[in-house]
């Protein structure tokens, strides 16, 4: 805080699902938000509605106010919402003798956050932004060891989400290139209640669904598949599973095979896609630039034949489609990608504590898509992987 | 837009997951978010990363482009993160011949709001908040045929959820006050792991969990349920169960019930509960007022001798945690909960085409609580209700 020359931060929401800052520094769910206010060397308070005053006492902050002490429900009687709200903050600040320069974080709507900041300020509170990355943003970025811990427990519970299902396919029987399941056509559909229902046994929700392409259609690296699509023999699924806990951290992992037999050129990018990421597992460690690594993982897919992001730069639009088509990798915490983002455009290095996808993939329109993408932690000279899933292409 | 003087709004968000009005304009999920600007009197344009082209074709927006034709990538290789934002909505606004009074919306991060507000404004820029209800929000409030048909819909996959759990516990067996499942002990874990995979059956997520509060717990409107919770017979279970489609809309559905026999205080509450709700149900139609709909309530509940939140009002502290603690009711569509809220606060009348949650209940610490809800739409003379569960306390 001092380093960004806030005397108070305000983070805010109404809710803090979906609102991973608010989040963060109140280490609990609050189902209706509410405000947290830490002022520069000071304890923070949180205040919520009564109705989560419950939750709130399990937060990580040991100051817990409710709205009805600062007589909110007089002042929503007075005045409208927006009016009601900006003098709601007044009080919180004035009450907690707040001056100075008030940085205002969490995930709310635009338009509301305009009006409550214009009306502090003409109220003479100095309430302002913050730059990228924000005070928050950079204090999440660095993983603590309790985090690390639960992000690699959700590793171990995403992993057997993966295995129950691909355990189902290896199940089916194959009558040409197309694949049964208990008498069964199988569909993508089928398969999503299946992960549905191992994701539910395991605590896990997917609430951005999750990625399982199959054929030509695993080309588009963010075709979720329909629940119509035909799961065939013979072709690549692209299997991508972002899985969060209620309101917590979450996971995210990516495996591409076949049942039966690969097509060759599908054959040719895994073993690719393969040997891009252990060669960037090897040149992840403290220190390491980012934007190297990036252009490292570049430099070998077109050193293969293949267009890249790189090429997307220096010109050649069909690396919109083919190739190499997207960043190598994310942060992953409170959201499912975050902070260091592993793009050409990044300026920063990697640093310990940082939990990172690392994810190379290969897209040829028509034919079909590989990625593989495992979830590691960055430490002095190394990395630790959260995925332990073998990454062989065909499955037997 | 007329009516709120903008010349143009600007909706915006790194994703359409958990922002809803985001997702409202667009009509489909992008998970990496963009930009939707519309001018007044214009057709509006989405522009989104290339990677997210696909689903915004799918969009209801038919101009889409992407940010690489702004020359996204560009301004991020020469500028830090915030200020190259700021470039590229200049330029988007200038390319689009955007001037005047520009609406921003979107549910992001508000620091960043700030600073962009801020940078576009020194360029001259005249971008805008809103009062509540937001220009969108209201557009939301009221439901169109189709949200309508998506959230009867949906009323009948919960039902199905919930009529699977009440039969799974009809079948358990009853030993002294313990309730056995399959010869094991029944555990609220238990039981959610069985709503999750239900759930997932049909294609919904609970991304912020079911509540499920058995005995005196259930008398914190807001208590979840622990997974190590016992499930117990002749004691009250609310069950408050708000499922999503992956990004898309909700529902909300309330029933308490007891397996065995339920005791006296709490047959007492339900039945009134029961009678609360169906005086309410009588007396929603367009055009009435909704304060007096949740006084009416209110004054049904202190007649029979319970606290409310009027009593809370008038200074009964009391009222916090005894009695009909909480709202009426809500709104329901691509949140679970949004406008019209139905609070003694509330100063707007009901309309055709709102979509309401009707949830009296009654809390006595100590003993447990008793909650029900529905949803219902709002029409010229009457309500229709998409909640058809019955309604009954004793499980058989």
């Amino acid at each position: 805080m001092k380093k960004r020359h806030f005397d108070a931060i305000l983070v805010i929401g109404d809710t803090t699902f979906g609102n991973p800052n608010f989040r963060y520094v109140v280490g609990a769910n609050l189902p209706r938000g509410g405000v947290y206010l830490k002022k520069f060397g000071k304890e923070p308070v949180l205040i919520v509605s009564n109705i989560d005053l419950g939750s709130a006492e399990k937060s990580q902050v040991k100051q817990t106010r409710t709205f009805s002490e600062y007589e909110y429900e007089k002042l929503s009687q007075k005045f409208e919402r927006s009016q009601a709200l900006i003098l709601l903050y007044e009080r919180i600040l004035k009450k907690h003798r707040t001056s100075g320069k008030i940085g205002l974080f969490g995930r709310i709507e635009a338009a509301g956050v305009l009006r409550l900041a214009e009306g502090l300020r003409k109220l003479g509170l100095h309430v302002v932004g913050d730059r990228h990355p924000t005070l928050i943003e950079a204090l999440r970025e660095i993983k603590t060891s309790q985090e690390m811990e639960k992000i690699s427990e959700l590793g171990e519970k995403t992993e057997r989400v993966m295995k129950r299902i691909t355990a189902l396919l290896k199940d089916c029987t194959i009558r040409e290139d197309e694949l049964y399941c208990q008498g069964q056509r199988l569909t993508v559909g089928i398969v999503k209640k299946h992960i549905g229902r191992f994701l539910a046994e395991e605590n896990l929700v997917a609430s951005e669904d999750t990625i399982f392409a199959v054929g030509p259609k695993s080309a588009d690296p963010h075709y979720h598949g329909e629940n119509s699509d035909l799961v065939f023999a013979n072709k690549p699924i692209v299997f991508d599973i972002f899985p969060q806990e209620v309101g917590g951290y979450c996971f995210d992992m990516t495996r591409t095979f076949v049942v039966g037999d690969a097509p060759p050129k599908i054959k040719e990018m895994h073993e690719l896609v393969r040997e891009t990421q252990l060669l960037t597992l090897g040149k992840l460690r403290h220190g390491a630039e980012i934007r190297e690594i990036v252009d490292s993982a570049c430099e070998n897919f077109e050193k293969h034949g293949y267009r890249t992001i790189r090429s997307l730069m220096k010109g050649d639009k069909k690396a919109l489609t083919f190739g190499f088509t997207h960043s190598l990798g994310h942060g992953v915490g409170l959201t499912i990608g975050e902070r260091p983002f592993l793009t050409l455009f990044t300026r920063e290095r990697l640093r310990t504590g940082h939990i990172v996808t690392v994810e190379p993939g290969l897209y040829e329109p028509g034919v079909g898509g590989v990625r593989i993408e495992d979830v590691v932690a960055v430490e002095e000279d190394k990395v630790v992987s959260f995925s332990r899933l073998d990454k062989d292409l065909k499955l037997i």
